[in-house]
């Protein structure tokens, strides 16, 4: 959960100094890189000034006291997660990746900080067991628990042929 | 990752119509709650007047066409949630309990999406296996974890013996 800062001088770099990351097709990584940088390095942007993150002097030296999560901010945060590791599953994974990945859905279920969306997540799991046969699938599964929760809090329902464009591609 | 939201006119629910959630020890759940029904059912504000959430007919029903995530929203919301399950393990877990959170963590190793931080991340496991003897150890085991990244990135170093604060009580 780090990126590696640089000094911005050197090949490599992104326009905010950071090192470039790549994925594994040889284009940068979308989510191993921040928004502008990646946005830059795609052409999305162009922008000839990019403050540098190198300089750290001004940044402050301890922690706000930022109060612990919502149940909102919690799920905000837990759905970002989950789409996003089905966005990078891959796409002919191995009996190990399927496996872990059953596991980690099956445990996540068990361990999600609000017990009351941990229950319904694991019997969303017992009546739908996840699908990890490929990306796609997983992708299509996860969305489909998530739509399962908007439904039952009246939130408009995703489409989840479209899951890659709000997990993957982004929409231009 | 859901919360069932009710008519606002019965007892047992929060000033914003949704249900109150409740921990095991009787007091209102707060990752189960959203804030200000959980701040409102604590006395700590007091208002009035709220706005229940039963009236879903101004929600829009489709969803915007939001991008996926980048480095840095990836990585705040990954830490929310692994700071907050620590916050919610039991203080005297069962052996299925730590087993199954050791086994979380090296997953999480394995799946992160940022492929390069999954990398750092597995380094940290195996040079510091994950503490899951009890809620504290794994609480600031996450916080070693996340201030391991942190010196990385020249971010403020968090005080892991507040880490409580942070993500169970509050601050005030």
């Amino acid at each position: 959960m780090t990126a590696t800062p640089n000094d911005g001088s050197q090949p490599g770099l992104a326009p905010s100094g950071r090192k470039i990351i790549y994925d594994e097709n040889g284009k940068p990584c979308r989510s191993c890189n921040t928004l502008l940088d990646f946005q830059l390095l795609t052409g999305k942007v162009t922008t000839p000034k990019v403050q540098k993150v190198a300089d750290t002097t001004s940044k402050p030296d301890t922690y706000a006291q930022v109060d612990p999560p919502d149940v909102e901010l919690l799920g905000r945060s837990s759905w970002t997660l989950l789409h996003s590791i089905a966005a990078k599953y891959p796409k002919k994974p191995n009996e190990k990746q399927k496996s872990e990945m059953s596991q980690f859905m099956t445990i996540f279920s068990h361990v999600y900080p609000c017990w009351w969306c941990a229950k319904d997540f694991e019997l969303f799991i017992r009546a739908n067991a996840p699908k990890v046969n490929s990306r796609d699938e997983l992708g299509k599964w996860v969305c489909e628990a998530h739509n399962d929760v908007n439904r039952k809090l009246g939130k408009p329902i995703f489409d989840c042929n479209l899951w890659e464009n709000r997990w993957i591609n982004g929409w231009d």
